[in-house]
């Protein structure tokens, strides 16, 4: 038998991330209760994204053109590329700095142990353009964690074979950190990475 | 200019109830790197429920159908109504209890400051209900707040004029709750409603 239309919407919001069946239906009350002009918004959204919405042929982030809106733009500086992990990191990064060169998104790392190799994160899409002529860096922004450092590590070797220098996030006491409550491999870290202050 | 497809779904999530600008994104980002096919379900169950459901004509629920599926129960006992705020109302007793009565649903509460007269309620639907033959019990379940519990005396002074017996859902202390914790109205309300034990 057929779901009701209202189990069927129940059923179907569990697919958002951190939405269990207390807020599925809140949420299915309030849109048919107080804003279904904001729920066929979403309906027609959502289908358009997961219709329209592919890779960038160029670094490989969510869009729905051939060439991201970054890709496209001409202002930006095409010899700095900033690799990260996922079109979330891009985001991040855009909102919190002044970047403006180039991104590859990975959308994944390295992990042999499950399956996922070079080939998997399109990483000769990135050598090609670690070839081209007037690329200068290469800025590691892979996550700290064991899959992201071999990644970073593959990246720089991959860059170094093409004479792009490779710059890495600087890793350390988080600002506004408290000391006393940092993690013991990040003080470790920030202890043995000091740096002099300039006076 | 049009949104771009992928900003335009994080402002159509938006409209979800809890869903900010950063749970947007996450939302977003896992439905396109993850989960597509949930993307799309979503999109057609969030059109169909906004299309289709309506208020049930009888207990003014929400339905797909013109009588909602409690009403269409031929197994229920139409001698019992509870009358209740909201959809969620329904939910909760149907989920929690063996009631096996009717519902009501007014789909709000009495509120003269706010515009909310007893036309707005369907309240007229409701009379015509307790004036049919049979019907022995009105369960009032509206909610413990000043509206709630002037909406409760109206109702009932309803139910009386058609010889229709009230009751209202037990007020105390809840169970499983601390008394040193229980907010001083509640337990004064329960200190006072103190029932004999039945030896």
């Amino acid at each position: 038998m057929a779901l009701d239309p209202f189990d069927e919407l129940l059923e179907a919001l569990r697919c958002l991330p951190g939405v269990g069946a207390r807020s599925a239906q809140r949420m299915a009350l309030e849109l048919l209760e107080r804003d279904r002009d904001g729920g066929s918004r979403l309906a027609r959204a959502l289908e358009q994204a997961m219709q329209q919405i592919r890779r960038c042929r160029q670094c490989r982030n969510f869009t729905a053109e051939t060439d991201c809106r970054i890709c496209r733009d001409d202002r930006r500086d095409s010899s700095v590329i900033c690799a990260v992990e996922s079109p979330a990191d891009v985001l991040a990064i855009e909102q919190a700095t002044e970047f403006s060169g180039r991104y590859f998104v990975l959308l994944g790392k390295l992990s042999p142990l499950d399956g996922i190799g070079p080939d998997d994160l399109g990483l000769d899409l990135l050598e090609d353009r670690l070839a081209r002529p007037g690329v200068k860096e290469l800025i590691i922004a892979t996550n700290t964690t064991v899959e992201g450092e071999a990644t970073a590590y593959y990246l720089s070797e991959m860059a170094d074979r093409h004479g792009v220098q490779v710059t890495r996030l600087a890793q350390g006491v988080p600002l506004g950190g408290e000391l006393e409550f940092t993690d013991r491999s990040t003080l470790a870290h920030a202890f043995a990475s000091r740096r002099p202050l300039s006076g």
